[in-house]
């Protein structure tokens, strides 16, 4: 079984339903809405493992802790909710120093701090391998959360910034290329080790009121447009020439559009929006990234389909960053 | 460094403040006010790791369910807190089966349902050993949360039940009873396995509004009374013939008083009580656990003596369970 079947045949099964919980497992984050308080709450959690995720000798121990709490806050601003708390357990082998353990709480606690999340907590372990898992709190605005599920067929699609970055900066790392003049190595070595959460971008869409559905793309799209598309029980249509590759990535070998497609860890946002509704977009703070315009929801029930000028469109099967089926990125 | 050095000198200093947090690292669990909540929130979280707080041979996934998400429900009922939500990052060694999971959830389900807490979200990930990280929250009733900082000179110190009965099941383990017929060695590997959290005594004793501080006992009364007396500005005084120890464990070779000062994992309570409000404990309902009076706080700065009929009293060292100075449990 990959991850999601896991999640649905042998996890969700003991979800239990609680007066105050208004989404459980299943999207970027959890909601519930505390007696009496004015806004809704969301939780996420990730655990990263040392060999698995990530390896001591790609990344600081700084721009680890930044990476870190940047997934998690990814998740929460995926729903619009502005970051407020988070809690780290952290399982360490023998061989980490003080200095290594301050730089990464560092590295947490100035990311955290960028997006208005600070440290409430933790846990310390022994461990064989360096294993961190966060867990972060938000609170929405104006009770405006947006979830997977609202798209309907006929909405458009966008994401934000270029996809297959990160991914370009890992193969960089698996080649030994660990540091770079060129800019655009830099850039995705950047991008790899120390994504940044769209939290700015995402709370705007949110308090629009225009956004149908949203999440956060951390697994690449080809894994993560078709759980949008089936949590909101509708299929999708992509353009090839519209997604926004990291061209530049073909200077090393890469093929831009498959790590667009297949390759994890950008942390951009996907989201639809109705046609009527498109052009509050125009209205986006020049300081945010771009958002285009890559396709369409249709009629269906959580495939995605990807067609290129000339060609009739095929079915784009599932092969992003999936720890279970395909192994992990190192 | 021990544990405890680490979070006071590396992590505690990326704590930053925030308006909503009310109590940050440094308790059982940290503790906000959500706007316009009635009530207060807490947060904990826990991690345990295969071969250093269990191994799978020793422990069914259903246990080991019941155990990682009890030690974070001891955290909140510590501090009087209702378990509603629990968050659950586990990592998984490629020989873990199907019916492991299904297993492993149902006993964290069942364990959490029992004292309200309800599975809301997690998250997935390879690694070689087993890896479990737990986030748990719950709120107040009628804001009534008990810190480990309240503890005055002349307060008396109360646990609950029998301290070192976890222990001595390990001790059984270690040298490999796995089971017996024996009522004394069931009992020790059942608390062992299945330590059940004390949550509704401890709502009662925050309810009554005549606890000045409490804490659980995770790390054997030897590490966790000096943190409580610390956070409290005194010292304790606690006498060994008092001591509620699991006297049982003599018949196979342990020394219960040393089990009951070090041993870990018995989750019972610890709290102190001002000497004018003691007689409250006599309305105790009887389907609770057993609470002794084990000493008193007297003042000081973080340390804790102990003395026995007819001898002079003792500086007690801090020689419980810990992760780091000692090496893990198996």
């Amino acid at each position: 079984m990959n991850e999601d079947e896991i999640i649905e045949h042998l996890i969700k099964p003991y979800e239990r339903s609680h007066p105050a919980l208004k989404k459980g497992i299943g999207d970027d984050a959890a909601v519930w809405l505390p007696a009496g308080a004015r806004e809704l709450w969301a939780v996420t959690t990730d655990m990263l493992v040392e060999e698995i995720d990530f390896r001591r000798e790609w990344i600081t121990p700084r721009d680890l802790g930044r990476k870190s709490i940047a997934v998690n806050l990814s998740d929460l601003c995926a729903m619009g909710v502005k970051p407020r708390f988070f809690t780290v357990s952290l399982g360490m082998p023998a061989s980490i120093t003080n200095r290594w353990v301050r730089e990464f709480y560092d590295g947490l606690s100035s990311c955290g701090g960028e997006h208005g999340a600070v440290l409430a907590g933790g846990d310390l372990s022994s461990a064989d391998k360096i294993t961190i898992s966060i867990t972060a709190f938000g609170e929405s605005e104006n009770r405006k959360v947006v979830y997977r599920s609202g798209g309907r067929p006929g909405d458009l699609l966008y994401v934000t910034g270029t996809l297959g970055k990160s991914s370009a900066g890992l193969k960089l790392l698996q080649r030994g290329t660990l540091g770079s003049r060129s800019g655009p190595r830099r850039e995705a070595l950047r991008t790899h080790r120390a994504p940044e959460p769209r939290c700015a971008v995402g709370q705007w869409l949110a308090q629009s009121g225009n956004v149908r559905c949203m999440m956060d793309i951390s697994d690449g799209l080809s894994s993560d447009l078709p759980r949008m598309c089936a949590a909101s029980g509708v299929d999708a249509e992509i353009f090839a020439e519209k997604i926004p590759v990291f061209a530049e990535s073909a200077l090393w070998g890469c093929d831009p559009l498959e790590l667009a497609l297949s390759g994890g860890e950008d942390y951009e946002l996907l989201f639809a929006v109705a046609r009527a509704k498109r052009h509050f977009l125009n209205d986006l703070p020049p300081e945010f990234p771009s958002v285009t315009h890559i396709g369409n929801m249709i009629e269906g029930n959580g495939k995605v389909w990807i067609s290129r000028t000339g060609e009739t469109r095929r079915w784009l099967p599932v092969d992003g960053f999936d720890h279970f089926s395909r192994g992990g990125a190192p």
